[in-house]
């Protein structure tokens, strides 16, 4: 391997701690999520397995959308589609970030028209009535999938794990959906912050036990997902959603695995999204990379951000597009990603384009 | 009035051009839209006529949304529903920014489940088949209400005339709704760049002559509505977004009327705003008004922006944000409105509230 070579070529006592042949061993993505110097951006992608996928198609044809979360053989295979079609340089365990609050009671169900809460939250008395999770008794299948999808990848490909931040957790098992959802979640924080501060505090305590039970179980690398944390006011999200991620990224450190923290690229938040205590930042495509590494400072590896719309379009448009990522990125401390999942409607050949672009081009301008 | 009074306490000789008698005789939101010093932040509310005022549904209950929009002495009726129970400092005139593409030939259709394009675009041929707009013509019935609006407004409290930007009626008239859509307006400007600068000038025309006619019939203020701009990564914003807005901020200077560009608080689109080349900026909540302040620039007056989901709570937190949007927006050129709209479930007493607020504390403060 690349890595590797170059580490063999310096003189062994004048190797940083970082550069250690151990170091070298380790997955590509988790060594630039460490900052390292890399030979080439990692690159894989939000939603890598799912419907724009035919093989995934085929699966879910046959089985719902919450079998194939609970089904270990399911979700491995589902995880496995998108390495072996593409060769991208981490795959991501098939499940859904519900699970958690369902096995804490909420009674969630999937259908077409998206997830429904079966028993939202209005009362004190509904939060007290959510249930502790431990993951052995109430999500054995998470780990067993993720047992059963790492003994089969590639060498060199790590499984990341994941879950829903507590904030966006919040919003889901608010009354409503959408919008009303979320606007009913922002009043809910302004109104109600003890109670807010009690629920989230229960949120995060369910998912680092859920994050530490997957990379109990292999996961190398652990993203939270905050989708919803772009819809509050500066204040409120560092009081509410900055503040109860950095809780359960503090209760991953002794695990020493990677951690990164989701967010959309949400206006000046930018400027105190380092409070939410991850190792790096996964942005949105409506920031510039550039500006968003120079706000949060030189040191922090940075994740994302190309538009998937952009895989609707056509392949020199794609190579122009990762070119443009790659170089305002920068060549150290940047995960190659979209800014959000890939679309339902994105041919998979495109895919293809764009994981052979970023090869590419980081290999070109790095 | 207070203004007034103030003017004439000074010497004639000693006024600046912009402290004319004329000058004080203006509305107050027209003089902070022109950074003049005012005696109190004005305050009116996006969405301030519409269905969490029990009035306006009484209407609504007996007329379609579109009859309510067309028939100029309902439009009126509803104008002026919130100007006769809060006394805000505008009205805007009650209307939708789809009508211009249903005149140019789009067939939209409202219902429960919103708005829905009859003839969206999908081919060169889709576009050349728009036809242009007439207002006169095509949309008698907005220049109506206009003018029986105005006729019945209390004297110094202006009408708001307004549109949808170029982009963001762009997004309308792509197949699909939501996300499918907005991701499919953003395929479009990078696939077919040529087609939508087509597109958008013929938009931009549409919507000129649209808001002069507006003008013409009696607004003092325009608003130009780019809620869908926020989706754009900062590129694509400068050359779709802002450059066809700023067309029709050009086309209407020969006016003199203040005009307003509305869109959400996205990421560093900020730092580029005022390339729409509006007079002030409307900015969503996502973002401090003092940081979006510090962005702009001192001397660009700007409007917004307090989170709508604060009128779900209670009084004393409402007057608390109040201050707190107050003092970040600054003495002077500073328009109170909210965020995004008023929202359906909001309680008419918690709007008094606020309108109630602003002016104590606008007083207090500056």
């Amino acid at each position: 391997m690349d890595g590797q070579a170059k580490v063999i070529s310096f003189e062994p006592t004048c190797l940083p701690m970082e550069m250690t042949i151990e170091a070298a061993r380790e997955p590509l993505i988790v060594r630039a999520l460490r900052g390292d110097v890399v030979e080439r951006t990692p690159v894989w992608l939000m939603r890598q397995a799912g419907r724009y996928l035919p093989e995934y198609r085929a699966i879910r044809a046959e089985h719902s959308f919450m079998e194939t979360c609970r089904t270990p053989e399911l979700a491995a295979e589902v995880t496995l589609q998108p390495i072996r079609r593409f060769g991208v340089d981490a795959a991501i365990i098939f499940s859904d970030i519900l699970l958690v609050i369902d096995a804490m009671g909420a009674e969630v169900t999937f259908s077409d028209r998206g997830p429904a809460v079966g028993r939202p939250i209005r009362t004190a008395g509904d939060v007290r009535k959510l249930g502790r999770v431990e993951p052995e008794r109430d999500l054995p299948y998470v780990a067993e999938a993720i047992r059963a999808t790492v003994a089969s990848l590639p060498e060199g490909v790590p499984l990341i794990g994941f879950a829903g931040a507590p904030f966006t957790l919040l919003t889901y098992l608010m009354e409503g959906k959408g919008e009303r959802a979320v606007s009913a979640a922002r009043a809910f924080l302004m109104r109600e912050p003890d109670l807010a501060d009690e629920l989230l505090g229960l949120l995060a305590d369910a998912v680092t036990v859920h994050l530490v039970a997957q990379v109990e179980a292999g996961a190398r690398v652990v993203q939270l997902f905050d989708s919803w944390a772009g819809s509050l006011q500066p204040g409120l999200w560092e009081r509410f959603a900055a503040r109860y991620s950095r809780r359960v990224f503090e209760g991953l450190r002794h695990l020493s695995v990677p951690t990164i923290y989701f967010v959309r690229c949400a206006a000046d938040h930018l400027l105190h999204l380092t409070e939410a205590g991850a190792d790096a930042y996964s942005v949105g495509w409506l920031c510039d990379l550039s500006w968003a590494r120079s706000v949060l400072g030189e040191g922090i590896p940075i994740q994302g951000n190309l538009d998937p719309a952009v895989l609707l379009t056509r392949p020199e448009l794609i190579r122009d597009e990762v070119d443009r990522v790659i170089a305002a990125g920068g060549c150290r401390g940047h995960i190659f990603n979209l800014g959000h999942g890939v679309l339902p409607q994105t041919d998979p050949e495109m895919v293809r384009v764009l994981v052979e672009a970023v090869r590419e081009s980081s290999s070109r301008i790095c």
